[in-house]
């Protein structure tokens, strides 16, 4: 347990909710890291998200994720996504600390418009619309004994899991899912925006909700399928089965903190799980994002999800296009936080880790 | 490793190839067991498969012993599939030896057109023609880069690997790819019929390797495409790379020899693997087959890929159609072999894998 206490004493793993220590000594051993892709209309927004140059390439931004972090290349088109500003798509910090623990990631198709060109693993489930119709997911039969299989899956084949996502739009569908579910998130989730885009967000959702018109009694599947991305429910669901057996970390910032609540009201809802087996893992960029406040929303959820930041810090890379994820331009996805908190616990350093990142980079 | 050679000792594991220690020794620790299933236009020739009830069931066979496995319960039709004279797939084998193991199975979809209702690994394969067309196989882009990255996260999941097939008519593709690779096996497959279906095979397949007029020099996937069938080049291309880092164990009879045979070319021909890393389990219904010879064939392929078969003998069942098995009824598929083999390595004893076995069947 020497190494992780050593990380968190240095700053590369910082604790977001009280008493973590429980939670991350039951971290041992090599994790599986999933991550599940999903499209949503939601995205189409003009000015929604910066998670890729336009909204036209955005439509392949989770594909080329996907396809980089499994083969190393993209496929679908010919560069992995960007920020228009310039500074590549985070998989390339997922990529680097994944090899660095010499591990290989699944990708979970949760309802993709474009299929990634890798292995994926097909849940059933479908793309999401607009959240602005308030009827934004269907679920086909047998979706949920599909995602409980997969959890039970994924539980049965590693220590723990990371559970991430690469979602384009997924902090709008974020902030309705936390709304919907009665968590109050306006102006507390983080953007692929420096200074977020909380006005554009906020009107979308209110739009939203006034469609959805949820009852006072909706069910967490209900508010999903009213007002999330196909993501969300895929991954609480899978994540309560395998928490049964193993600690699954969701990788992601404030879209990870929507599918935490999420899970949370299904399991008061009767759903099977394990509170106790259920963390979170981000990045320093959104846990201290001035413009958001996942701790807040954490505190909300009663702190019972254990949740860590990776302390990735860029401002000394020879990178200039790495050097600007200071700005604040992009600060989490495709479970780049939780890719490198797994290496900081299995002992490398940040300078290794960043060395590594860069000869990622420059590979581009 | 007292545990595998006790079993050795008893009969519950039984060497088919010479020197198989140096394998057995390396299957240390749970494995992953993946169950790749496929569709072939070959399985509608009247007459060919008994892998379910009739030629229409048998199109829906590889999905429900898929949902069997994985769910505990067919979904796409009321029933799993069973043998036109009562006894049922040998999915309850593998049900119940996973079961006892505390495996979970993964489903991989090398091209299915009956798509299981689970969680599916999917690769981009299609389904496959007859192979009396000798062209029965498309390769889409990307195929082999995914298999072999499939490949890579299977083996860097577990400390070893089970590949396993579901695919009706699958043994006479075997029958097909051996010949069509050079392996003599006309009379030498097994069937899922009492004495085999020989004639009607080797008819087909003299048909198949008529039309598919395969040169000289045909490459080994050349050679699958015109004869083969989808599983066929799809877990070979992901056993090879599988091996590269952890023993493979191919879960099947005859049909895993084409697997093996076709590995074995693709060594030959350049592909990166480790043939001390590929080995084969199978039922002992399989290996002691008076109207086939696996042992045969597996020495014309050198030898070099270690075989065992699993001592199952249900002639001792309470449950009649289980008894039936040793008419030769039902003799492999799903894995059956395989998951026996690796509960049996696991230290259960045959009357107590058995007991599991016939609690399945009682509970359909």
């Amino acid at each position: 347990m020497s190494a992780p206490l050593a990380a968190q004493h240095d700053g590369r793993i910082r604790a977001l909710t009280p008493r973590p220590e429980a939670f991350l000594r039951r971290l041992a051993g090599r994790p599986l890291f999933a991550c599940a892709v999903a499209s949503t209309d939601t995205a189409e927004i003009p000015g929604i998200s910066a998670a890729g140059e336009t909204p036209e390439k955005r439509r392949y931004t989770a594909a080329l994720d996907a396809e980089f972090l499994v083969l190393g290349r993209p496929v679908t088109l010919p560069e992995i996504p960007k920020n228009p500003l310039g500074p590549p798509s985070p998989v390339v910090i997922t990529r680097a600390a994944l090899a660095a623990l010499d591990l290989e990631a699944l990708i979970i198709d949760a309802g993709i418009r474009v299929a990634p060109q890798t292995p994926r693993l097909v849940l059933g489930g479908a793309p999401g619309r607009c959240i602005t119709t308030g009827a934004a997911l269907e679920y086909p039969p047998g979706l949920w004994e599909n995602c409980r299989a997969a959890g039970r899956w994924l539980a049965a084949s590693a220590p723990w899991l990371i559970l991430a996502e690469s979602v384009p739009g997924g902090t709008t569908t974020a902030l309705s899912l936390l709304e919907g579910l009665g968590v109050p998130a306006r102006g507390r989730v983080s953007s692929s925006m420096p200074g977020g885009n909380h006005e554009l967000k906020d009107e979308v959702v209110a739009r939203a909700l006034a469609a959805a018109g949820l009852p006072a009694g909706a069910s967490a599947l209900e508010v999903a399928a009213a007002v999330g991305d196909p993501m969300q429910p895929a991954v609480a669901v899978m994540a309560l089965e395998a928490s049964l057996r193993v600690p699954v970390v969701l990788g992601g910032g404030t879209q990870m903190a929507a599918v935490a609540a999420l899970a949370l009201r299904l399991l008061s809802e009767g759903h099977p799980g394990k509170v106790e087996n259920l963390g979170l893992a981000t990045t320093r960029w959104v846990a201290d994002d001035a413009s958001a406040d996942l701790p807040g929303i954490l505190g909300d959820l009663g702190g019972s999800v254990a949740a860590f930041a990776a302390g990735l810090d860029f401002g000394g890379s020879a990178i200039p296009n790495l050097c600007r994820y200071e700005e604040g331009l992009v600060k989490e996805g495709v479970g780049a936080g939780a890719a490198a908190f797994a290496a900081f616990l299995g002992g490398w350093s940040h300078a290794d880790l960043l060395g590594r990142i860069e000869g990622v980079v420059r590979g581009l």
